[in-house]
């Protein structure tokens, strides 16, 4: 396979933007990481996009020709596929951009993840967000994602002393990194009093436990990495790109605290660049709820499986941490377009990697990781990325 | 590249499968492509899904990795991804198993398309339908599916002198080719003047010319081409496989009677296989309504612009011609359950150019193409098949 390097990046502000269509945010985030890779649209092979709900949320499905077709793409009657599985659509498109560019089948490729979750129409947004579980197994039954993830929380705690106060740090550390984000959602720090305190959701996951529901979108230009210093001082190199799945229901897991598709795709990811979770700097991983980001430090091998409550409660992924965790806010804080999430995290990770990420850079970094999940667990996909030499 | 083969093909009887769920039908075909590569789930590596709209239909989403559980192959951790582009949703996870393998990503993938259409709760199939139109600017002001191919027919009447009995035409032998095969939807026969006095749907299109809601699912095996022959006696070769893209609105198209997309995939397939149309012995292509049919037997090369109606009127594409077009019946007749229609496509040809296809088998077949359009043709995927020797 071609080396492939990430040659250009873009996104949206993410929050509720009532003002902007599906569309348009979709069109804004392509362009821009166009220009920042120095592209002209008649370079570009094919577009990937990620997205989970539209269908459901504004009666739209065949979104990829649609982006394509209102950024002034379509003329060039490129390939345009939609990729789609729930929270981790983004990131699967991306690893699908990747594989186009590494078979030779497309030199340049855009990958985009886009979602539009506030002001439409009649939608539930707990329906859609439920779309990633299992309905048959779990749903109809009546458990929520939120829910699922609570049993998840209760059995940490139960299994390894992890404390209500150890998630909520998790909340409090993505708002203090969202504060130093121009993209957030949320730009608000808050304390972990008012973590613990906030309207409970699934005990002992409270409303501040949980990312929101954001519109917004994000975009990358992916390329061959023999040809990317004509286009960029700093390539980026897809070190690694892993997808790996597990039962679609929490219950049929061999057990609640481990997400084995995480273990596996993070194995498969340090196996294909060589590395270990130690020589990672930046690290952008799942924290749609508190408790999914504590269980997925472990399971990216960050820290011994049980350890990650009162290890990340010393600061440890903080500023000056040896890996720092999400700097762009995270789903918390950044904000969590289901379909734009994964690419959104690539961007972050870019810009760090690049030294332009501003108040949040973190000096000197040169191996970052993106990890992401579909619903809680079935889909978990791991890339790595690293400033080429 | 490395040069791709299918090695096994299944899908289930399509139709109106009351008895049988969504996760059912996937899995069957998943086994039934499995068995005939003569492959156990250990060697895969991955598993595409084409599926279009699960989630307005069944409230799931992310539903790759649902399939790969109740298939069992969820404790080998396989990458599982959905892929989505309207009625093209099959035909494009065929397309990404074929640069996941082509790329040495994976050896074996499972690529299998799936949807449930009829006995799904509270669901409006034209609204299904027409979310693979343009939203904002088409279906807003009443416009559907069959409204629109309704347009592109009177157009095409208008330009060339094309006939009402000359899109009939494609229906009848649709039906009659059904009639051969076990798995179709419909197998009756019908007669042109059944086909022309149906009620009206869009004039000049009746209930007859447009193809029905169905469920069903099929499958494919690929693998790399040069350790193909371990499995297989007649291993199929994947000579081309082209997407390409055009405007999402009819309106915005360069004219209404050429679908560009397809114009250009076939032009890159053809290229890629450095094959002509002249050398396809049997064709598989997007019959969704008969229109579609004739100005797709254009769009590919079959025939000159404007002389598909009287063309096809002289059974040039019939049993016995030199390039016979859906002996499975079609989208028309075999059924169409959005997802699975080009999964469907391919196993049709596989089972053509091995000979396997019974009583609608076209002799010595060598060489196929698989052809089928996302809404009214913003998507259009092209793929050749061959024999190899």
């Amino acid at each position: 396979m071609r080396e492939v390097a990430v040659l250009g990046v873009g996104m949206t502000r993410f929050g509720e933007l009532w003002d902007r269509s599906f569309r348009e945010i979709g069109i804004e985030a392509g362009f821009q990481a166009l220009v920042d890779a120095k592209l002209s649209s008649g370079d570009l092979g094919a577009l990937y996009l990620g997205n989970m709900a539209s269908g459901s949320l504004i009666a739209q499905e065949h979104i990829a020709p649609l982006i394509l077709d209102y950024s002034g793409l379509g003329s060039h009657h490129l390939s345009a596929v939609r990729v789609e599985g729930g929270g981790a659509s983004g990131a699967l498109a991306f690893h699908q951009g990747y594989l186009a560019v590494a078979s030779g089948a497309h030199d340049f490729v855009v990958v985009g993840g886009a979602e539009k979750l506030t002001d439409v129409p009649d939608v539930d947004g707990m329906r859609i967000s439920n779309g990633a579980a299992d309905q048959e197994w779990e749903v109809v039954f009546g458990a929520t994602l939120p829910g699922l993830w609570g049993m998840v929380a209760r059995r940490h705690m139960h299994e390894f002393g992890t404390t209500r106060e150890q998630f909520a740090r998790v909340a409090v550390h993505d708002h203090e990194m969202g504060s130093k984000n121009p993209n957030a959602h949320y730009r608000n720090r808050i304390s972990l009093e008012a973590v613990v305190n906030a309207t409970p959701v699934a005990e002992p996951l409270g409303m501040l436990d949980c990312a929101p529901l954001s519109d917004g979108a994000a975009a990358v230009v992916l390329g061959p990495l023999e040809r990317a210093r004509k286009f960029t001082d700093t390539p980026i190199r897809v070190a690694a790109s892993q997808v790996a799945c597990d039962s679609m229901a929490l219950q049929h897991r061999r057990e609640l605290t481990t997400m084995d598709a995480t273990v596996v795709a993070a194995k498969r990811a340090f196996g294909q660049a060589r590395r270990t979770a130690a020589d990672v700097q930046v690290v952008e991983l799942d924290d749609a709820y508190t408790v999914s980001a504590l269980v997925s430090l472990e399971d990216l091998g960050f820290v011994p499986k049980g350890e990650s409550g009162p290890t990340f409660a010393t600061g440890a992924f903080g500023p000056g941490g040896k890996t720092v965790m999400n700097t762009s806010g995270g789903l918390k804080a950044q904000g969590r377009p289901f379909g734009a999430v994964g690419v959104a995290q690539i961007v972050e990770i870019v810009r760090q990697l690049r030294g332009e990420a501003g108040d949040r850079q973190v000096p000197g970094a040169t191996l970052g990781l993106a990890h992401v999940l579909g619903g809680t667990g079935a889909t978990s996909v791991v890339h790595l990325l690293e400033r080429a030499t």
